[in-house]
């Protein structure tokens, strides 16, 4: 059995041998087949699957783009199943699909955790879930999530740093920022100690390296200065800044839903599991699910697609 | 004789022809000395050159990127001056002559416009310089730059929507916006009708068509949605609020900069000068200029040079 989570920055695959996680940008390279084949070999039965990557702007609407996700799978394993946002498995290309790896998520922990907020912080997104609130949740689009607060549009890698901060203190003056696309998320997150080099999947905006001192440099060019002119402790200023920023973003949206709904119980999965189970007192489900919960989308589906 | 600008996105030149601007987006593709060779046949005195280009992340530091300007230029201009923030000019690659394209323009224009604020507001950034404060003006880096309010990073075409705007009004519902590069100012101010196809110049998010219908899908894709799933009037929305943004932040500076200087005449350059002049009651320079407003820096420093 094999559970698939096409985004537009990553492809999950959980399978029995584990959890594979490739860096698939649709808008530069789509060769979904191509990495999917070495998994169907072994694979008997269908394959359950989740997208969100018909958002990606190489198609022109969500329909092209959940047409060319359904016909890439298929060409790999014909009998995939698709779960959509209405909570139940398509064969082909029904609007249904667009985003609903989220909703796959709730649907499988839903059964272990009824009382519980899920936050699944990956490398773009941070869905924020009330499992207790399942029914209402079913057909909301990543527009409507984005209304109710379940969709924090910031992730742990691929965040360009000023879409979250406007300026930032560099040795006692405000400095305000570049707009341009020069370091991201996983430069903050890496000089701060919250990830390793390992963890840096996606590209760098410079395309150079992915170490301490080339995430310092492209932190420093944020606020349109060499490493030099405003040293390490400079860069890291932006880089917690950028920190301070998305955990108050994610942290006070996750409280203000679990208050909403009840609840006090809150349960994170995705890369910044760990970091975030830590702010908010919540249970990180790697301990549970192992480095599936990483990839929950593609683990959740692979469950839900078993029954 | 030839005033020569090269900065990150966009090379300018002026020569007796006229006012030529290639989109030459360095980080892409630097054929620097390709695009110039052109303009060598008829100019027999040397070219007086600025830049900002050395900021693009292709360059490890500033110095690598001076270096490399210098070298592209003098391939075509081997008798080039370069200007630099000393406001004296150069023949070799000195650190002087990182980011001094704004300077030039105030060298120049000071002698006509003695007690005025320039506001030049172009593709990707808004410089707004004190013109009666020439000799404070003289070696600030854009950090000190952003510091001191003389440079805000953002521009008519090539801003990220999420850079200034966090969240929209859509249809009456506060819609927090996604912070991918989806769309740009340049699809704003051309679903608002503040520029034509013709002055979008820099490459679309999505490499898609650059016209209104094509402009407003950018846009709702800002808030997860295809075109019609919030219409034209919610893309026109974020447009809006993005528009009213960049000119709170743009206008509010320009009239902050006037008022600790103690000016009030204020003369506005560059492809938004018609637009800022008319929000902030000022001279559009394209009327004593013409086109060389939108490549000012390269006039100026042609015209410094002929000294």
């Amino acid at each position: 059995m094999i559970g698939i989570d096409i985004g537009g920055a990553n492809l999950k695959v959980v399978d029995d041998s584990g959890t594979h996680i490739h860096y698939c940008p649709l808008w530069v390279d789509a060769p979904i087949a191509e990495i999917l084949r070495p998994y169907a070999a072994g694979a008997s039965d269908p394959a359950g699957v989740v997208m969100s990557g018909e958002l990606a702007d190489c198609f022109r609407n969500k329909q092209e783009g959940i047409a060319f996700i359904v016909n890439a799978v298929q060409q790999v394993f014909p009998r995939a199943r698709f779960y959509g946002t209405d909570a139940a498995f398509h064969t082909g290309a029904v609007p249904e699909l667009a985003a609903a790896n989220w909703l796959a998520s709730a649907d499988y922990l839903r059964r272990r955790f009824p009382d519980a907020v899920l936050l699944d912080i990956g490398s773009t997104t941070a869905d924020i879930i009330p499992l207790n609130q399942f029914d209402d949740l079913k057909g909301l689009t990543d527009t409507r999530r984005l209304q109710k607060g379940y969709l924090v549009y910031c992730g742990m890698l691929r965040t360009s740093i000023p879409t979250l901060i406007q300026s930032v203190d560099i040795c006692g003056v405000g400095t305000p920022v570049s707009t341009e696309y020069f370091a991201t998320s996983a430069d903050a997150h890496l000089v701060l100690g919250h990830i390793g080099a390992d963890l840096y999947t996606c590209d760098t905006p410079d395309r150079k390296e992915k170490t301490m001192e080339a995430s310092l440099r492209r932190l420093a060019r944020v606020v349109c200065a060499d490493l030099d002119e405003i040293g390490a402790d400079g860069a890291l200023a932006v880089a917690q800044r950028f920190w301070d920023a998305q955990r108050a973003l994610i942290c006070d949206q996750v409280l203000a839903v679990a208050r909403s709904c009840g609840t006090e119980r809150i349960i994170v999965a995705g890369i910044g599991a760990l970091l975030f189970a830590r702010e908010l007192g919540g249970t990180d489900l790697t301990s549970t699910l192992g480095m599936a919960a990483d990839a929950l989308p593609a683990y959740a589906v692979r469950e839900l697609a078993r029954v």
